[in-house]
């Protein structure tokens, strides 16, 4: 059954909406976007932090299997005791009317269900890459999304970035040219005994986890989507640690301008992220990319034939944690004004396709 | 019919050696290697200007289409007008004794007719990549140095380059520990109208003339011989350059230990020639990469998990034409002391076996 929100608004006048949407009615206005965060690991830590800088969101619930440590955290963050979740008691979310929103900043294996708890529970969910472990849970997610009439963004964090931005702002205006081809890299060496070893949580190795980057780049930065793939995975270190997903992935991938992009991703080596673009009259490399700070954007490019090229180095002065800050501000600022945010539940859906493709073309080698 | 020298040196003694291989003689002790120079281009005037630097080698003829032009660049060079060629007569060269050597600098469709016609004469070839146009060609014009018992090497300049020599040494001492993926790219924007852009003349498109610079620097990198290959060709502008060759190359490959690359050429963009080598403790990028001088090798590896790291970011002070230079020695030293050359004709071959697998596996998609 799908909803729109204005079915349900209709629902509303009929006294029915309230059986299914419990805490559907929009935001009041006038205050900051209230987030329940999910998972409290890392990145959760770093978002919230985000979130404590910016002027539209803030944090006001957590759920999490620790309670010693979601207390600690709702000290910091001044959270009332009763706004701490876990994740049996979860849906009970639904009638805290300070939630707006959650962050679901759990394993991937958990993203699908999180995503369409907390829809049910009539929030709107900022959910981490990668969107989910399937081409299924991620359509499942947007359709349970729809149908509760919430808001459904992915973490896409680089999308936010003003050196990114700033990439694209230099293609688009024609800067470098026709592009013609980019290079993108992204991984590093990875600790026995995490949980994205485990294909059940992950849901893949490095691709699904950093190489995705490079893939959401080229997108990004081309504008197009690629229409074919051709990939090799391999496995180098026989120490334990890639018993279930890969080690390295090396793909190729063709846009339909002709455009294409050659990429890696590790779990086995130091690769800082990078990508490089090459024009018909320039060239733009980000390098490091993908990190949550310390971007430099360095380009060149010639108006013309033998004019003196423009020739930027831009170090992006901006400290941890301004990305999630800035995506946070984004997602509130939809939720706050009723407009789609610029990587919706489709987007994250588009990366998975291609990963699934990806691993598909390298099975078959 | 396949001569080795020593067989040469036997038939020698009974008279008959003298009517297959007319200047076999070995090249006279204590005098530099004399070089005839075949194609009057841009590299090889670098060449030249190389030869010019070196301690061990010098020009003694020139063999070109242009008489006025032969004739002044042998006046700079001091060769004498008896020892200028041109395509007609160049077969008498084999009873010029102060050549030692060619130097085959032609459009890349010619260099196995002038590599095995100096073979005939009995000189030793340094032939520039890539080495012909097709494995057929490469096979004939090492079957025909081998008869003749002349050293046959291909002008992989890097390979003589100490920032590349640095990179391998790195790789090779275990710096980085090890590898897990490179990326690499070369290309430029052509001008139309070169014979580049003529398929007859050049066997291929951007892969095979400045593609194989990182085709072969994933090969001196890893010290493997790749396994298999995935490409895409793609032209994007269709004004008139691009009727006989692609414009783009997107391509990845698989060495044996699981290593793998991810590799982009071009012919419509600027694209500095770089390459990423991705360690378990480290990385190494030099870039630019494959010009002439310029060069820069960045570093940075951990001897162990939490060690300070060691960073290096080494500039090659040297300036044109220090590796035609080099590699000029290089070959002499080879000549004077009966030693094989580091990059053989069967260097050369291997990488036009896997251009053609390349250009194979991308056709196919």
């Amino acid at each position: 059954m799908h909803w729109t929100r204005r079915e349900f608004a209709k629902l509303g006048g009929l006294g029915i909406a309230a059986r299914f949407a419990p805490a559907l009615a929009a935001q009041p206005a006038g205050r900051p976007t209230g987030y329940a965060i999910i998972g409290l690991g890392r990145i959760a830590a770093i978002f919230m932090s985000g979130i404590r800088n910016s002027s539209n969101s803030r944090v006001v619930a957590l759920v999490s299997g620790h309670p010693d440590k979601a207390l600690r955290i709702a000290a910091d963050y001044r959270v009332p005791e009763n706004s701490i979740y876990n994740y049996d008691n979860f849906d009970s979310i639904a009638t805290n009317q300070q939630v707006d929103a959650v962050y679901v900043a759990l394993p991937n294996s958990m993203h699908a269900e999180y995503t369409i708890r907390a829809a049910k529970a009539g929030k709107h969910v900022l959910c981490e890459k990668p969107m989910a472990n399937s081409v299924a849970q991620c359509e499942q997610m947007i359709a349970s999304c729809k149908s509760a009439g919430v808001k459904l963004m992915i973490g896409y964090r680089c999308q936010y970035d003003p050196t990114h931005l700033k990439a694209i702002d230099l293609i688009r205006s024609g800067a470098i040219g026709q592009l013609q081809a980019i290079e993108s890299a992204f991984g590093f060496n990875i600790q026995p005994g995490e949980w994205r070893l485990d294909k059940k949580m992950a849901g893949g190795g490095p691709l699904v986890d950093v190489g995705i980057y490079s893939l959401n780049a080229t997108r990004f930065l081309t504008g197009e989507e690629p229409g074919d793939f051709k990939a090799y995975t391999s496995t180098i270190d026989h120490d334990g640690r890639f018993t279930t997903v890969e080690e390295n992935v090396s793909w190729t991938m063709k846009f339909p301008s002709g455009i294409m992009a050659a990429c890696n991703t590790t779990y086995g080596g130091q690769m800082e992220g990078f990508y490089r673009v090459h024009g018909a009259k320039g060239w733009i490399e980000v390098s490091s990319a993908f990190v949550y700070e310390g971007l430099r954007l360095r380009a060149e490019y010639f108006a013309a034939d033998g004019a003196a090229p423009t020739r930027l180095d831009e170090p992006n002065p901006a400290h941890i944690p301004y990305q999630f800050q800035t995506e946070a501000e984004h997602f509130s600022h939809c939720i706050q004004n009723g407009v789609e945010p610029k990587t919706p539940g489709e987007e994250g859906l588009r990366d998975m396709r291609y990963i699934a493709e990806i691993y598909k073309t390298a099975a078959a080698s």
